[in-house]
């Protein structure tokens, strides 16, 4: 019973990838010692991570609206991105390629 | 200690509201004796109480995608309202309206 | 076309006032000049408004676990309000309030 | 920059697989010719669906909840796995088997 090729199999595993990177940074964050410094990741690590669990739902569900999500997706992965790259934590740079990565592959969904 | 009157009162309502007629709908659909012809209201109403659920977190907690939410459930609300009004169903005429409110609410923060 | 009195209602309501009160506080708490000491109030207050919100989805649906589902957020508002408590904070103050009175309410569906 | 093995990994791909595999059920029974023997399995799917994608945000971002949550979780695979059994099509007996999966790697959470 193998599962068939897919084409959202890798925008999926992208999703589930950042969404998870996103909320161990967020995690991570929030045990940091100077954690005044994180407060914009904390916020958008968990933006991300909701937006990408929503999405890959609704690509799973076959929404309607799965292009338009996506790209609120690419918003939310990039700006993430923006803001962990500035971090030099072992959390946020992996946070940061799983956004980036998350990101490129949403804008094929859009486009 | 009072809530202090927020520009968001409205539309968390219209939400809620919205979040609750579609998913009460969804499940007087499931019951209904000729389920097939409700299919669409069945899959539109939890895409529109999925998209309201969200947009309330998103709301409440200040994301920045507020808008570009608004502009996905505005989509959700008004596609769902237009399979709902089809049905002479007490539920689908609940949900229809509610969807319309919601739909209509969601407009003034997109623009 | 008067919408019907529900037995679910009170606890539809207190959740909703419940994930809304715990999102502001959230936001609130990360904008706080001293968010090192809000650290166990941000993580518990996202605990809480995603239990809340996926409770209300699970009651409106008419799922067969919400009564599992209830408890588990009677374990999550308490918490939360044990740690909101403890700040002076109005956010945090109204916000242990609100859990308070969602935490009542869900043991209602627990028993 | 290597991932390092998490206790989690295992369950955090099973429920993704049982997230997946039970809103891929959902869409195809909504469009099959006798929807009418769906309902369980489509209300069902959407059940156990949502508690595999909040448990996964869970997991995730640390939460002091993933036991009790897990615990709902095995509750919603198994009755989701009993009712696909029933069911013939392939995408019945696929969600079965990622739902017995996910049960599986669930309990381990709750012991």
């Amino acid at each position: 019973m193998q599962k068939e090729h897919n084409r959202f199999d890798e925008v999926l595993t992208a999703l589930h990838n950042c969404m998870e990177a996103c909320n161990r940074c967020y995690d991570a964050c929030l045990q940091e010692e100077h954690v005044g410094n994180m407060v914009e990741c904390i916020r958008l690590d968990r933006e991300c991570a909701d937006i990408c669990g929503f999405l890959e739902q609704s690509i799973t569900r076959n929404s309607p609206y799965i292009q338009e999500l996506a790209s609120v997706c690419v918003t939310a992965c990039e700006e993430c991105a923006d803001t962990c790259e500035n971090h030099p934590h072992d959390h946020c740079q992996q946070c940061a390629k799983a956004c980036r990565a998350c990101a490129e592959a949403c804008k094929a969904l859009v486009s």
